[in-house]
């Protein structure tokens, strides 16, 4: 007899939601699609064609969803505003939860997930950094981990989107809780992993400009931003966000290390064809985020799963979550107020900088 | 309720046998893996290890397999010596076939297959030309098909493994029929596809050496050979193949037309990561095949599964196969003779070459 | 009859200024060198072998040179405390001058060096910033120029050098002006001339670490250092360097616009060989600056001499040699208190930064 | 007082006599350019204006020219037609000769060249390949040699030109001997030297297509070729050339030993500028053969006028020019008789393959 899978449902089937629910239903062999959650009548309608025949049952209400017998886990993919809500309503009612980053854009609420995972700590709750579970940054991390390095020291990372002219960016941008928390969330889990969970932040700072997208203004956001985050103990992550890559997504990293320095994804193409034109040569760039860290979702997927069937550990705390939200806030904070950020040892403010 | 799966059976649980039933079991929705063959014992043990409990029957009878009550298709990947005998059983049998390339080393026993299926036409037979369903080679082609390059005129295609000092390639090359026919198969199809299906063949030459394993003289085989074909028309093909890569799988094409050049994977790697050393910048490079072209054959597996299902054509015909280990022949008498072979246009052997 | 020569002097014979000496000697046609100055006994021995057969005429003291007979120009190329004053005599004494980089670690002294070049019109006095005459660099001003970006926005350059575990570098930081005038002048320099020459800083902010060489923080410099430098009218340029790179000297450049991107040396090699072995594949990159941008300092001499002997403008003006120090200098006051600095559009310091 | 240097004329000013004499006049030090010789009116034009105003002395009789007091040294960069005829000719004058390759498209003319410089060993007289002294060839030459890729096996190396509309490589085809001959030479010299330079051939064999330029089959040329070499003691080597590469020149090498592979120029770019628009990431080639190999050439006139001053050792023999003409003859016939042709281990052709 088949051993018992993870009876999954899937709240939220926008862009994200549907790659988790087609994940969940055919590509996580130990994870079956019991329900889907969505309030939006579009997305009801992909689900009835899509996902009914094999025997998922659909709902628009949350809270009903969360009743479906022998259900055992839910992945939150709604839109930010209400991941931290349905995340504690999921955790209430004693489901595992993978809860799409960020957790919430505001630190306190994404403390209060926190607090309320700690509360039943025989659940599995992780947020979706999806980076952490692509094949390349673990074959970085392993390499820095295992002192391939040095002392890892200075931290690079950009998240640029290309460039999408019919103005989304600017809608999204009034709930994204700005470029840094946004985008830049998952560079800033990326330094936390590669320069140690446990670093204190000594100053942020960030500047920004709207290039291409000046209606950004009126959300206090920007189109191009720029942050630097200093840690104490001689470490150093500086981070870039754009929204108007010519080309397609470019997500990038470099850790320099005192022996020796890894970059990942510094030269991104979308297949293994070179075009040689004459013009030059050429090759393509994956237009989207997706087209990049596919695969990543895939093993997210399978993973989580394993963690809750065999009740081991997830590959990563949740306070990190938490601690990547605060960091994106404070970035967007120096971005808006123009001013450098200071922090103590203990992780309180301070007016001047600590020498 | 969920539609009907194609019912799958492998036969070989050998490296390409493990991965194909993985695949049909987890990584095709539409197939579902209900039985598989082996006469290896130990092959059978990883199988009541990973597809028992999934309830796949397991058998080390092949005609009994093919009794299995609702079987559809069946995945041949058994050893190169067996494969037209049980794709020939299986067709008999009134099953779909997914045969592990090349048919044979043999190109009567070739058209045999051929012959065989073109009498069922209701069914499915394919050649596992696994690099049709690669997604590099399908942006290639897509591009050459809509003209980007003129004319396709010159093909160059490599298949190069990683050197393997265990002399493993010396027992295999007793049954693999030859460093042409096992290795350059492939490219010899891929050029087929690109330079046309209909192309005729003028000549072809080849060239080999013994540089690391001796031994293989003894099988009339080489670790290295240089091929060139010549077709009618103003297309020339040429072909490396080699057992003694030191680091890693390299397998890539080129194709000149002429107005511009393609290439798949002239610069092969096996994560993104870059690694800055003191002795300069490196990456590393797939091991082995399968680490290239791992997501070709869930591609291949899904696409037959679905022509199965739904009736409609396959991606390439089967003459093709037949093609293939033709020139693949030539080449391999061309090595052991010392001497080029000529064509006419109607494909009947010359004495001299056609000027 | 061969046109006349540029009759030239190179002062000091360090590591550049010997370059310098042979590029004049023999491989800047219009130019011939007459004289050269060095306090340094080791630097003269060299001289005498190499110079002196060539009827190059060899002084211990700096004003004694200047009153070479026929003496058109002089290069300074001594150690950056005496750039300035030796810059200056130079121009008293009716010579055209090129000053190698910084012109001083002081925007006071940098200025005055401009002052006076400003009062003898008909002198070419250039500060040597290498970098505007590289092929790659030019290549890209161009595209840039022509509005193959869109509008430049986002700029970012790195100067990192391999690391000298000699402690080199720690004698060196007492007299360089710190890693962000000595290293960061040649990006600054560059951010200048792509950005705009007249833009107008807004704000600089830099941090920085001792990861490998503790010993700089008595001269307050740093290792690693990350500089932001926003300007007005919506840009900003950020760069980094370093002192502690395993693989070689990298120094690259970004160029972001509304349009498009273009990177410059994103990926630097030695040579055009790639070794392929058991562990990857591998590329070396050049261990110093030189090997980088020997040609643009040929470029440099023989553009120089071009416009000393035609009386034409020199590619860029000295006015933007005391803005990059002034930069530099702002961006290691910022490394050292702390502090974000902000200015007016007047380029006066404010407290508040401007929103 | 100034060394002596080298007194040279040079014969012959089309494109690369050009850059002979302008190399010899301004990028070698030690030599000196007294004299060109030129019997075409436009030639002689340029060398007024270019090169007579150094105290050049300007010929339109090559007799005359080699009778130019104090000469050492000629250039021969005439026609291939009469390399050989002027070579000659300047070695019973007594002087040192570097000719442009190929001596003669004709084995016995090119050997008679090798007796006259036998004939004379205080002389140096050497074949003009490039390539030898290219700085990226050096490097792999000396990782070969030191053992870094086991015993050298295979060599790949190809000579490709960007597509050239007007029709010039037609008539250039009538005396160029072939594109075996004309652009393959380099292969093949780079294929002795890395391969050992006493290698025997065991046969060869070179197919051929005219794809752009069918006019080139009145000369028996083409405008794509494959050769294969095959030499005694388990050694190949392969040839691509061509004559419509879309983005411009690209010469590449490979060279594949038993423990590693090198590879010369695979990925070849104009300048260190990458482009990053709409439709992906760009980067040019340069679009002739000097702007891949302009500093070889400057090293070239430089080892060779050391050579001649010093009295030392040419880097390499000009027995290897005579094989080589002689490998690309015989590649040259086979393409147009359809034949793989034969050698004993003596060198003498034989009809049947040595087994």
């Amino acid at each position: 007899m088949a051993p018992r899978r993870l009876q999954v449902a899937v709240a939220g089937l926008g862009r994200m939601g549907k790659r988790h629910a087609t994940n969940v239903l055919s590509r996580t062999p130990r994870a079956q699609l019991v329900a889907v959650f969505t309030p939006d009548e579009g997305e009801m309608s992909w689900a009835q064609q899509n996902l009914a025949q094999w025997g998922v049952k659909l709902y628009t209400d949350y809270d009903e969803m969360l009743k479906h017998a022998g259900l055992d886990a839910v992945v939150v993919a709604t839109v930010t505003t209400v991941h931290a809500e349905q995340t504690i309503k999921a955790i209430t009612a004693d489901k595992h939860v993978l809860c799409e980053k960020p957790l919430s854009t505001s630190v306190e609420i994404s403390q209060s997930v926190f607090d309320a995972a700690k509360a039943k700590p025989h659940l599995k709750v992780m947020c979706g950094f999806s980076r952490r579970f692509d094949a390349s940054y673990r074959d970085a991390w392993e390499r820095t981990d295992s002192g391939g390095i040095g002392r890892p020291s200075v931290f690079r990372s950009q998240t640029c989107d290309k460039l999408d002219p019919t103005g989304f960016f600017v809608q999204y941008s009034a709930f994204s809780g700005g470029i840094f928390v946004d985008c830049n969330i998952h560079d800033i889990d990326l330094a936390l992993w590669f320069l140690g969970e446990d670093s204190v932040v000594k100053s942020v700072m960030a500047v920004g400009i709207t290039a291409v997208q000046p209606e950004l203004q009126k959300h206090k956001d920007v189109d191009n931003g720029v942050g630097v985050v200093e840690f104490y103990g001689g470490k150093i992550a500086y981070f870039y966000s754009s929204r108007m890559m010519a080309s397609g997504q470019h997500d990038m990293t470099e850790i320099i290390g005192t022996e020796g320095k890894l970059t990942v994804n510094a030269n991104p193409r979308d297949s293994l064809v070179d075009m040689w034109e004459p013009n030059g040569v050429r090759h393509e760039i994956p237009p989207h985020y997706y087209g990049r860290f596919e695969y990543a979702f895939v093993t997210e997927m399978n993973e989580f799963t394993d963690c809750c069937l065999n009740g081991t550990k997830l590959p990563f705390k949740l306070k990190g979550a938490v601690k990547a939200v605060k960091i994106g806030c404070a970035l967007q904070e120096s971005l808006i107020t123009g001013t450098k950020i200071h922090f103590d040892e203990t992780g309180r403010r301070i007016e001047q900088p600590k020498l």
